[in-house]
């Protein structure tokens, strides 16, 4: 697995100068090249304790990002893909959220597009993290990176030892518990959480949320699809729950 | 390509005797077995002009469906798959569609995974159709119907020659043509569509609509994302709108 990856530009290279410098490995840049922005990088980095190195044009045009050429400014940095985070690092992002959470829970999502795509779409909804079981299910593999089209370094991806005491905890600090499931009484359009920190627990595709994880769940909810038609993939029926209560967030606000 | 697939079950075999008997080549039911749900099958096929034959155990034992033994309760019928349907199709839709009617029109997506995927999410929010260009687009591959999970068998596919003249003609009978883009001014909670035919035109990813598409859009609108995030999977973001058409006409009803 590649535990590294370059990133190229100076928009992307200053936001990562500016959020997690501790993941930049070396930055480098065209050499000769003595302009206001590269200076700026240069500053930056110098601040942040990063190593810059001038390197040729010829130097630049071998490095790739998903097998195609990178593009790159003439400012590129090696980054350390995001580590998955455990129990203290949920605790921590929690404690310093600045409105009611979104919690996106995945109980047994195996495949690694489906955690992509969950992720992305988590992401996009606003979510404050991804939290999964450390066992029986699926890790930040190199395609659940690529499926997520980059929100695997940006979004936290949290493994946690116990699912049940997760939501148990998560319960405790006053998050509300919504599990998906196919049978579940109330339509997700009934639900109304606009300013309530939520977790949001999808199952698997195909089993559905064990029973101990159900049995956590505050309230059960389904999305009231057509009839005839029993299921949708984890990562878009994720994304249609999310975005409700994001909708439901946006008018609240 | 595979032109026909077993499906095995009495449920699946009396709804497709209701639904398509054209499409079943044949039906095979256990030998000896004699009675009344078997005989039933076997009435409407008579009814439906679709021939029986008897098959010993290890026979059906030798079914399969993707690659899986099919399960069949001793019942089991060849189909033909659903082939894409063309203009004459749509306007047969159209002119029995019992309520206003909700459309998804793909423009260029050409990823068999993602056309599977929009089938889908389209089939769960009650779409009547799918409409694409019959041009520089993918259409019902074996792994776009896969991954529509049966979808692509039930869900009307409209393959049509010119899709700005198709555009054209859905506003000219009555049809709100909604375009999602990126940039488009209106957001999709700002949308009051409950009562509405809608045609839901989504872009291929990456490049998003063309502007012959764009221009046929009676409204161009937009899924307000979390801040620094740019795209969502094609047939998450059409489900994500879909299901919020769905949401407004289940509170219209």
């Amino acid at each position: 697995m590649a535990e590294e990856t370059w990133i190229g530009g100076f928009h992307a290279i200053e936001a990562a100068l500016d959020r997690h410098p501790e993941r930049i490995r070396e930055i480098a840049v065209s050499a000769g090249r003595d302009d206001r922005r590269v200076n700026r990088v240069r500053k930056l980095a110098a601040n942040a304790g990063v190593k810059v190195s001038d390197r040729p044009d010829d130097w630049f045009a071998r490095l790739t990002s998903d097998g195609r050429p990178l593009r790159h400014q003439g400012v590129a940095a090696k980054l350390a893909l995001r580590p998955a985070g455990d129990e203290s690092a949920l605790a921590d992002l929690l404690a310093t959220a600045g409105e009611p959470p979104l919690l996106l829970v995945l109980d047994g999502v195996t495949d690694p597009h489906n955690l992509g795509a969950c992720l992305r779409g988590a992401e996009a909804a606003g979510a404050l993290a991804v939290i999964a079981p450390k066992d029986r299910a699926c890790g930040l593999t190199p395609a659940a990176r690529k499926t997520s089209a980059g929100s695997s370094e940006r979004l936290p991806f949290i493994q946690v030892t116990n699912l049940a005491r997760t939501l148990k905890d998560l319960k405790r600090q006053g998050v509300w518990i919504v599990g998906a499931a196919g049978g579940g009484p109330t339509s997700l359009y009934e639900c109304d959480l606009a300013r309530e920190p939520v977790a949001l627990v999808m199952g698997a595709e195909g089993s559905g949320l064990r029973r101990l994880t159900s049995e956590r769940c505050d309230q059960l909810i389904h999305i009231p699809m057509a009839p005839g038609v029993e299921s949708l993939n984890v990562s878009v029926a994720s994304a249609v729950c999310l975005f409700e209560f994001r909708r439901q967030r946006l008018g609240a606000s």
